[in-house]
């Protein structure tokens, strides 16, 4: 089980990055996949070809709205010793502060 | 005004990365800085300056326990035409979606 | 056409990332991509989907070595309003040098 | 001895990346530091405070030309068990490839 972070950013002139942004946790909400939006991207739990799969249909987004160019930045966190889910890891740096 | 988020990742073997986030953490709380932990990184919140200080810091950690080789990645995104504060992207986007 | 920029980190113990940045070259190889290596990544041009499919591939080595953990970090720069080859954004800045 | 990669995008209309990135080489240029152009980001051999500090000059670049919003990206690898240097780990690839 995987994490993956992933920021999808639009280049050139745009209206709204919200409103891409909006549109992406639209797409993901509509998987059955759990996540979580940050101020800086949004974080997707799943294997890791199911979170490449919804990557690639976030990624395409922009392009249905007129942009060019589009800077898609992946980090995949990826444990096969054990499950690792959403908030797990905030979880354990919180024991580790008290 | 600017957002950072960073991840510094101990090579190697090591005991426990929730551990070196906890000392992060710490590091952080002594700032003056606002910030928040998500499950991929931490995201802070301060002028550029202030915030590659504080990457520069807790950067430094790892070498105090032994760790010899760190990967630490850092993304800024810094507006210069508002005032940016956690938190606001997320409302921005929760906005939209309403 | 789109260039990506992937890193592969096997977390934990491990002999050597030389001998598991060797394994991705020779995979990259295998297929009909053209891709180069830099000090920091390993840069590979074609579609998103192909690029995708290859990231896919090649996160998944480092478990066929008896990792359990490995951190792929993937950017992709996808234009669609002309082709880009790799060289191409060397070459351009190179020409506003002169 | 750390090498930095370092990406500095602006974002919103702009009238060349080719040019932001021309004008990051000429700083690099005129300090002391090795550094070398990626079709994805440039990479910088320093130690660790050096490189933040060039990082903090390249990322005030765009705001010079008007730019009202920046994202710098940058990922620092650092060892402190030997001198690492531009160019040495492609040779070790190289080395296990043959």
């Amino acid at each position: 089980m995987a994490l993956m972070q992933i920021s999808v950013i639009p280049l050139g002139t745009i209206p709204s990055y919200a409103a891409f942004v909006a549109d992406f946790q639209k797409v993901l909400a509509a998987s059955n996949l759990s996540f979580t939006l940050t101020d800086m991207a949004t974080i997707v739990e799943g294997d890791t070809a199911e979170l490449l799969a919804i990557a690639a249909k976030i990624h395409e987004i922009p392009y249905s709205k007129g942009v060019q160019r589009v800077l898609t930045s992946i980090s995949i966190d990826d444990r096969r010793d054990k499950a690792v889910h959403l908030g797990d890891k905030i979880q354990a740096v919180k024991n580790k502060l008290q």
